[in-house]
């Protein structure tokens, strides 16, 4: 847990991780930035797949606008097709493993699973991130491994929404349980007994899972990492750091802090625990597993990516604020929990607006003082922080209410990855114009044609008033009052349905 | 608190409970479990009054399935007879009580309480139960009385809903108030002052009930005993060990675990552990008290007592798994909550069906996870665990959502007690096949019908146009288009429901 | 903090502060607890505002009955307007801020926020109740102030109801975050960093308040101080009696409790516990700040003074019940949650009836054991017990249903201060008497009428049947059956709703 990269290797890692991927996809993302105008066609080979579902008369216009590419932008074209295969959902893929054999298509859910926890629904960022893991520690890789295998396995066995499962979200939890169970382990690694109590909770995941989601969906809310929090602090207490089956590593309250001197300060490893933080994630404290898992982000979600890095960078800059020992903050811990935080609040769950980019530093800063209070509290039963502090901060700031359209939150059905979130923003809004326009003109129609009406009504009326004269001729004045009005009600139902009748002035009686 | 009885001693008891008993009802017994085809019929005394309220046309069919009972199978049904008098819920009991003295109903609701800490609506197993009690400790029994009584007296003052008070809903959490409070008094016996504070507590147990079930309901989810968990760890962390007028008996966090040799194991006492499981529910680590407990239990529901013996051996063998002192598996204290959690998932909320059972069985051992968690956290505080790990396991288990319709969660408006959800559920099932059979057979019907009026229709139709054009020939042509068609709308509406005019080609204009 | 003024002070105080106010006020003051024909117009100068905006023609009877006030009378009236400008919400206060400069405005809005901790929403007030504060400690004041000012500012920014914010619902949650930081925070006065995390956390109170409010809101329930406990809470959690930057006071759980003995007790300091406790609601412990409190709530309510009071002197009789140290009672803590939960049942979320005074000491003594309960719990971190119990235990007794009609709770909507609440309630039952009046009266006309129609319809049919007989005659006889039925329901539907044609023997066909 102490192997601390060289910073100088930390610094080239994160630039040749970024170097190939900038190629193909960094030129559009200055672009998702550049509101309020942001020129979504760049991005459109990513978000094929909606524009496909949700395609109507209204997109056929957006064509019209694009201009027909020149040679050097159909290769880039070419190019983004390439990566739209690879980012976002992959659902081309997702779509072409539906036809096959199961246990291809239980690795695809896992995979994803894996992903899920940065809330990235990608088998090939799964895929990646079990590479960092088996880097960081092969035992942890498979108890993580058998985690996800049994939490997608239990979810199935209790029937739960297939849609779901594929897309990792039975999952998520399961890894984090099977990991961190390992990470907290004092039995050291390779001690098989382990994988009895990972497995038992790991099938628990979708129970717990399934009942915080009946609470948390009459808020519209997601349960996050909920399952695991409880999960793993469940199996750790009831064990503990005494018992004889399953001992835990000691973890005791602090009474005393060491004196903290600016001039200790190792800026390197500042630097570094920007990576470490997003690895710890999954309990890594491995910088190049930390560089992994942000090239795994990079791939499917650029916006991810950044808030993930942001957050990372926040959660330091809290530890420095409140005079925590620079090893917790060099470690990581002040960093996951923000990391996650900034995510789930910058453009997962709320639509990215300036506005909601500054709601997720806020939060992110929100969740690092949060962080410190719950690891203080939570050390006084032997207990880590976990991600509780994500939870509950990012529950906070997604209960909030405000009377500004700025902040935006997506309704949970919708919420795929901030990118397609955005596009689904910016296509509602722009309805929202367009039926004002066409509200506004069918008004001044509607009072057009009144003005015509009621020249016809007239006429209507005098030849009603003839007809009902002579059918009232052969009936008595009781009857006669509620039938002719019933009758006119019907017509101008047919015809003006914004007509009162109730206002016209009933002159024929 | 350490009287062991003889587990010889202690066989007989169990086995003396019940062969009087089984004489009686052991005979329906097996059916109950024999599915999916269960006779429903021997056990219909049991269920007369059900059906007497639900009773409809149906259920008329019923009778007709039975064979006339020979002559030993009358024998047979007048000893059901008598039995369904004091078996399941005493609904004619309760019924007969509503005409008595007060304070006889009031007697009747107090002994009702007592048992509905076992989910048993039921004052002969309430009755029975005080006797346990007051085998264990008179004190206790007396503080478990004050607590139901004024429980209930609250409750009426509170003016609760008249039917749950005379189910016993407000006075289980009040036994259990009393119970606790005078067993985890470090004063000892008869410290007349504790009926004080013993008085307040029972009192705001419905006050507590009331603000839970306005929260719970939104679920439809019971309150379980939380009111009793909140007021009795209220009092004593309010109090504490140190304090002057009421005294808590030390509870303090393990801080190292005896080392375990399986030779060690006493197998009698192990066994033991079973009944005095089901006796820890109260409080009580007599195994008598706890056998004593089992047979009020087998009166009223045979599946309640199979889930509770059930529950406690699950909570046994967890014990063992997590490595627990063996001091504390034979005291009972891994048991009472897999007791309670076994019988309300295994029956009470869920229709009992073989995937429930197994789910009730998965509950057990996550209460059991659940239970050392929980008494770990709890004894940093000098409090005992109480029941929190039954409410939370169980509150999970029952807001879990899935596909299928063999976890069927019966409305809370519903339950009663398991064999009569059982016939609850078998009903609803057949209606909704009879539903189905109708609507295919409906469908058909309907078919020919639109075959046949179609004939009738281009009969009509003819006529109409001929009257619409003379009628037509004294109007304007604006007036003429909707007349005809609403009128034609009209009429079809009320011969064909399902006919749709739209459909139909309009070639008579 | 041990700052105890004289006895002989303390009463000169209280009763000075009470002499003039209740020349005034008090005289309608017994009025209102002569239940239950309360002779509502001598409070109704200060509800003009109200009966101007709810005023409907049944208003219109009320002035009828208040005698024309003779010379005696109309002196009293002129006095009585003249308290109505400064007692109740300032209701003409705040109409005619609104059109003034922003910042005085926003002035108007910190004051109010100041007195809503304790449920008055009334800027004279708010300007006692920071007298008060600076009398105690001008540094304290000083973080308030900052609390409630940038509290409110934080609501604007996230666009929060302008309504609200007008209220000072806002800011109440931020004065007590600036205060109780700087309270307890343990590096001395005039330590200008502390400024920092003050704004901060007073800036994130609309955030959790916005967060819980989502939550609440579903039962109908206000957030109280919730959002104070939680950001204090974290606060000094996450930074704790060791941090190098912002220290706290050190609290440590109880393992002693001295030997007490009735005859140590002091009785002028228990008497003074009575403000001071009333002080302690803001953190102060200087009895004439408790004073100036009580008279700042006397100014605008003279029922939750009376409630604040009662409450502060349960809390200090429990704290003798359990045995308390006598310190911790002099010094305030067993009564400023006793306060808050007093005033907030006792005629603010519930209409004043006896029942509910009752049901307000009630939870003034639940509140107080809840007290000790959770200032043991918290004392284990290092915590206060904040205002915790008084949120929890008012909560509970909010969430209560009862089938009586003497316990209202009122819509959040309509809480405004309790005098006012009562005139609602008041009005509400004259109405739903009057409806039930006017729905028996209507039933007796409807009655008559169905006897005179029944007459008329007769002869009706009649001329229906003949009529009808002409048109069959021209179509076959499919048609004829449902037409002539249709026209009759049209016709009984508008004459006579409640007249059931389904019921009429059809003998016409």
């Amino acid at each position: 847990m102490s192997v601390y990269v060289n910073p100088v290797c930390m610094s080239v890692l994160v630039g040749s991780s970024c170097v190939p991927m900038c190629f193909h996809v960094l030129t559009p993302c200055p672009a998702l930035f550049a509101f309020p105008h942001p020129p979504c066609q760049e991005l459109q080979p990513l978000m094929a797949q909606l524009d496909l579902k949700h395609g109507d008369e209204k997109q056929a216009v957006a064509p019209a606008q694009t201009k027909p590419p020149p040679c050097l932008q159909k290769c880039k074209a070419h190019l983004l097709k390439l990566v739209s295969y690879f980012s976002g959902d992959m659902a081309p893929f997702a779509k072409w493993m539906e036809k096959q054999f199961f246990l291809l298509q239980l690795l695809d859910w896992v995979l994803r699973g894996a992903a899920q926890v940065m809330f990235v629904n990608n088998p090939l960022s799964g895929l990646i991130i079990f590479a960092g893991l088996i880097l960081q520690n092969y035992w942890w890789a498979l108890n993580g491994f058998v985690g996800t295998l049994f939490a997608t396995i239990s979810a199935l066995i209790l029937q739960q929404n297939r849609g779901a499962i594929a897309a990792g979200l039975y999952g998520y939890n399961g890894i984090l349980v099977g990991l961190l169970m390992a990470v907290f382990s004092n039995a050291g690694n390779w001690y098989w007994w382990l994988l009895l109590p990972n497995i038992f909770m790991s099938m628990m995941c979708p129970v717990v899972s399934s009942a915080l989601a009946s609470i948390n969906s009459r808020w519209d809310l997601p349960v996050f990492t909920l399952p695991f929090n409880i999960l793993v602090c469940l199996h750790m207490v009831a064990t503990g750091h005494y018992n004889h089956h399953f001992p835990q590593v000691l973890i005791q309250p602090r009474t005393e802090l060491p004196n903290i001197t600016w001039e200790e300060i190792d800026l390197a490893k500042l630097f570094m625990s920007v990576p470490v933080g997003v690895g710890q994630v999954y309990g890594c404290d491995n910088p190049w597993t930390g560089g992994i898992f942000i090239i795994s982000l990079f791939i499917s979600s650029p916006i991810t990516c950044a808030h993930a890095v942001l957050g990372s960078t926040i959660g330091m800059l809290s530890g420095l604020a409140l005079a925590a020992p620079f090893g917790a903050i060099y470690f990581g811990l002040w960093g996951y929990n923000c990391v996650l935080a900034c995510i789930a609040i910058g453009g997962m769950f709320y639509a990215l607006t300036w506005q909601v980019h500054l709601l997720a530093i806020t939060c992110g800063f929100f969740c690092a003082y949060l962080g410190s209070a719950i690891a203080n509290i939570m050390s006084a039963f032997g207990l880590p922080a976990c991600t509780w502090p994500f939870c509950l901060s990012a529950l906070t700031f997604l209960l909030i209410t405000t009377e500004t359209n700025k902040i935006f939150k997506l309704p949970l059905a919708k919420v795929t990855y901030p990118e397609k979130n955005l596009c689904y923003f910016w296509k509602m809004k722009k309805q929202e114009k367009l039926e004002k326009l066409e509200e506004e003109e069918k008004k001044k129609i509607e009072e057009q044609q009144r003005a015509i009406e009621e020249g016809i009504l007239n006429e209507k009326e005098q030849l009603r008033i003839n007809l009902s004269a002579m059918e009232e001729a052969s009936l008595t004045q009781i009857v006669t009052g509620p039938e002719p009005q019933s009758e006119q009600r019907d017509i101008d139902g047919e015809q003006t349905p914004d007509y009162r009748p109730e206002e016209m002035p009933v002159n024929y009686v």
